[in-house]
Parts: C-alpha cells; sequence; structure tokens
C-alpha cells in the first residue's frame, strides 16, 4: 500500500453512513440506491490553487468551501444533498494537511448528511474537484428557467462580503477587528444555502446561487427565462461588517463581486415572501422581472445606476 | 460570456441524448432520472499532466482514455454506463487542441450510449477528472468479495501491452512497425470491458480492472474475499506484438505493469467458462483460488516463479 492509499482508506473511515449506500469506497465503483420518483441533481465545481483560492488558505477552509459550493449548486436546484465524490490532488503528502483538509469537509458534510462516496488522490498540483448528487421531486426542482414578469425577485443572506474578505485577504483593504474576521469567513466558509432551497420547492419559480457576481448569476435567470429585470441598488442586503469596512459604494460590490454563493430566486408577486416565511435565512426582495429584456440598475429614487461589469474589483479596477 | 463559458458551451452541445436526463449542461445541476430498481454505480479518476500521461499526448488520446478508464472501473462492477461528468483543467484555451480532445471523448462516449451531463473547465494545469454513473440490479453487481476456494481466474484480453507502449513512446524500447503501433494503441487507447461486464452478471463472484498491474490488483479481490490464488505464468494471454517486440519474459510486463485496462474476474470451477462465452473479448484462465492466503506464481512445470514487485519497471528498474 502506497501513501496515496493510506490517504484514501484514511478518507474512507469517517463521516456520515447513509442507509441508501450499500457499497461505499473502496472497490471500483460506489453502489448507491437512488430513492424511487425523484430526480437525481448533480453538479461537479473545481478549485485550483492560485485560480480560485489562495496557495496559503487554510487547509480546513479548503476542505469546507469545496463541499460548500457545489452544495450552493444544489440549494439552487432545491435539491437535498446526498452523496458526494472528492478527487484531491496533491504535490505532496503532508499529514497535518490532510487532517485538516478532511476536518473541514466532514464538518460540512455531516452538517448535510452528506456521505463522501468515492473518490481519486494523485499526485499533482494542488486542486479539489468534489462532485455532489441530491434528489428532488420531479416538478419541485427549481431551474433557471421560469421567471415571468411581476414576479419578484430576492436573495438570501448578504452580499459583497466574500469580495471585500477577498480584499483584506490580498492586502487591498485595511481592515481589522471582527468585522474583518466576519468577512474573511464569508469568503473561506460560505454557508450554502441549502435549506432555503428546499424551502423554495413550489414557490420560487427560478433560482441560482451567486458564484460569479449578483448581475452576472441574475443574468442568467433572465436568459433562460427570456425575460429582464429592475433592480434597486438601495434594497441589497448589505453587512453591517461590509458597511462598517468603509468601503466607498459598498452596493458595487454586492452587485458584481462573486463567491457569497447567496442564492438569487424568483417568485410571484402574489405569493407574499417576505424575510419571516422560515426559509432559515434572511430573504431581501431587490427588484421584479419585466417582459423587457435586461437588467436596468435604479436607485430609490428611481435614478439609473450602471453596475461595474462582471468580475469588475473595487480595489484594482485594471483587473480582468 | 468569457472563452471558458464558450467551452461549456462547446460540449454542451455534443454527442448523445438521453431519455433519462431531462436537463443536462447550462443549470446548476443536471437532473437526471435513475431507473426504477437499480443500484446506481458511481466512479471518478483523474489524469494529471505529467503524472497519468506525457504532455505531448494526442488530445483526442486524452479524451477517449480519460473516459475509458472510469467506464472500466463501471465494467468491474458489471455497470451499464449512463452518465458522464468532466471537469477539465487547462493552462490556456487551445481550440485546436479542445476539438481534438472532445472528438476522443465523445467517440468513446457515444460507443457506450453515455451522455455528458455536467462539467465544469477552469484555468489551471492541464488535467482531467470524469466521473460517471451506471447501473447495475440490486444483488447482480460484482465486487472485489466473493471470490471462492476452487473459483477460476480468469483475465480478458491480453497483458502487458500498455506497458510495452509505454517504454515505446518513452525511448526506452526500440521497436517500431504496426506492432508497435498496436502496443501504443493500448497504452493511449484503452478498451473499457463494458460487454464483459454486463455478460458476467450473475457468473462471476468477484472482479477488478487491471489499472495497477495484474498482480496489484488480483491481490484487492484475494484481500476483499479473504482467499490466496495459484497463478500460471504461462497462461498469462500475450499480445503477438508484445511477443514479437522481444521483450525478455514478458510474462514479467504482464503480471507486474500497468494501465491495460482489462478485467480479472473470478467464476466458480463447474461454470465451465471458456474462451467462446461470448463476452465480446477473449477471456483465458490463468489460475485458481484457494484457501490459504496469499499469490502462487508457477510455471507450467508447477516450478514457483517470484513476480516483479508493484511499480516494476522492465526498462528501469531503479523506479519506484
Amino acid at each position: 500500500m502506497n501513501e496515496f492509499d493510506l490517504i484514501r482508506r484514511y478518507f474512507a473511515e469517517r463521516g456520515v453512513r447513509r442507509d441508501d449506500v450499500p457499497l461505499g469506497i473502496g472497490d471500483d465503483a460506489a453502489l448507491l440506491t437512488p430513492p424511487p420518483s425523484q430526480l437525481l441533481a448533480v453538479t461537479v465545481d473545481t478549485l485550483h490553487s492560485g485560480v480560485h483560492f489562495d496557495a496559503g488558505i487554510p487547509a480546513a477552509d479548503l476542505g469546507y468551501k469545496a463541499l460548500a459550493v457545489n452544495l450552493s449548486d444544489l440549494a439552487a436546484m432545491g435539491a437535498e444533498p446526498a452523496w458526494a465524490t472528492l478527487a484531491l490532488s496533491l504535490p505532496q503528502v503532508d499529514e497535518a494537511w490532510l487532517t485538516a483538509f478532511a476536518e473541514g469537509f466532514f464538518a460540512l458534510a455531516e452538517r448535510h448528511g452528506v456521505q463522501l462516496v468515492g473518490g481519486d488522490t494523485t499526485r499533482g498540483p494542488l486542486s479539489v474537484t468534489v462532485q455532489v448528487q441530491g434528489f428532488v421531486p420531479q416538478e419541485k426542482a427549481l431551474t433557471r428557467r421560469g421567471a415571468r414578469p411581476g414576479d419578484h425577485v430576492f436573495v438570501t443572506g448578504s452580499l459583497g462580503d466574500a469580495g471585500a474578505g477577498l480584499a483584506i485577504e490580498q492586502g487591498r483593504l485595511e481592515f481589522t477587528g471582527p468585522p474583518a474576521d466576519f468577512l474573511l469567513a464569508r469568503l473561506h466558509r460560505p454557508t450554502p444555502r441549502v435549506g432555503a432551497g428546499l424551502g423554495l420547492r413550489g414557490l420560487a419559480t427560478a433560482a441560482i446561487d451567486i458564484s460569479d457576481g449578483l448581475a452576472q448569476d441574475l443574468g442568467h435567470i433572465l436568459t433562460a427565462s427570456g425575460v429582464g429585470a429592475v433592480l434597486d441598488i438601495d434594497h441589497l442586503p448589505l453587512s453591517n461588517a461590509l458597511l462598517a469596512s468603509g468601503i466607498d459604494r459598498a452596493w458595487r460590490l454586492a452587485v458584481s463581486a462573486g463567491d457569497d454563493y447567496e442564492l438569487c430566486f424568483t417568485v410571484p408577486a402574489d405569493a407574499g415572501l417576505s424575510v419571516s416565511d422560515g426559509l432559515g435565512c434572511p430573504v431581501t426582495c431587490i427588484g421584479r422581472i419585466t417582459a423587457e429584456p435586461g437588467q436596468r440598475w435604479q436607485d430609490v429614487a428611481g435614478v439609473p445606476c450602471e453596475p461595474p461589469p462582471r468580475g469588475w474589483d473595487h480595489f484594482a479596477q485594471g483587473e480582468a
């Protein structure tokens, strides 16, 4: 048995054991029992060192985040998470690093009842590919396609925090103390809105998770649904920490920075959804769907505002 | 839309369309309809440039092989392939390379009715992670656990070809002409024994695919089943091309070199399996299972032979 076999064994002995996994890690493939009469939702995301995370990220945060970004995709489909596989590439075997990585991964997996059912650990540049699968009853799945004129546009949680956290991490924003820690935690340990996704089954007409920035991701809903939207920048939910950071015109970060992993979704106006509707997290109405295509951003007085382009960086505007 | 979005779109418009994929590439997750009363078999494998393949490998071969090694795992479970996801990491966007990669991938996917249902294309060091899913009726799945004393040990196809192909590719074996081309093709375009895996349902007591070399992989069956085996080196199936290469004691390559992606399986002695039993490929009996643990290799006269250790390299014996 080589060192990579040992790693596999290490991951194989951790975490949730589900009744619908007759055979987990340790054969040529896992064997799983899908529930009758439900759809399987499947998604995969890769995080590369130097591209999606700084090489200095705490290993536990990386383990957590690699799973979180995938659970966020399931949340956006209204799916209940069940199984994960992990393809982990490591330049060398560092047991302390692996212990921490697994700790972060399994902490989140256990919170959502997810069993790691397979994986491949290889020597190579540091990168993590996680695939997750979940269940959603047919006709209850949330897609990007169903937004209709008149629907209200909502987001969960607060926006722009991860973008500010990245600026702090990269030394482009000088800000310390508990609010700065909050912003950094929002970057490294995003909260996949799994409960909200389940609560939106049968309620939302369209949903997406916000990984590339609100304007960009909302754009996918609008395109897929063949509609447009009017958005109110003064209603964007900004955290106290973001406001305390002193960033000028923080709404621009909320609109264009990525990595928040909140949900953006649409509901019929007569659904009467409010922040008190028990989705397990705050939700805020930020606009409404229109028949006219495109996004029109405005302030509370109705004055048009131009959101910065995708990938816009508040702190280094030359960046792509 | 950035260049990586374009790639996603390119992959999304190719290949098989299955009825059990209500929603494929293009939302936060794919939605799939698993068949009633079958198990899902799930496996994932990563190939890294410089580790699992030479950076100069033709892109079409890489696309083919990344899927093939995963289909081989499904074959070893007796599962019928259905769905794949692809996490592709590229240092830069090279359209000619991508065209060839997709050609190789989809050629094999179409042969086995596999639909690409999701993926993630990112900028990073060249690597390919494919996950495949297939179906197998409960109680029909092949695992590593069921070998019993007295069972016969079989392999499909021929062994050692990929190891010789690697030696040719790396300039350690001087050999040219059609037989050399055959050996190289065995390395770059292994044949996943999907049909054989399906044919072995209800017949084989244990199965594994040979990726790390026969001795190593058979060892997994023996350990999982709590048994041992006596193996006959003179019965190992060697291709005419391998024999023509003039390699001394080619059986050692057949036992210890990897990457052949043949199946090794066990069947009860009274099953009467022979090469003519319609598994779609040659099968050869190479030994039998014993109650005594361990592997005992011998020649046709019963003289014990010591197989080289795992990872042994016929051409560079200092290699790990």
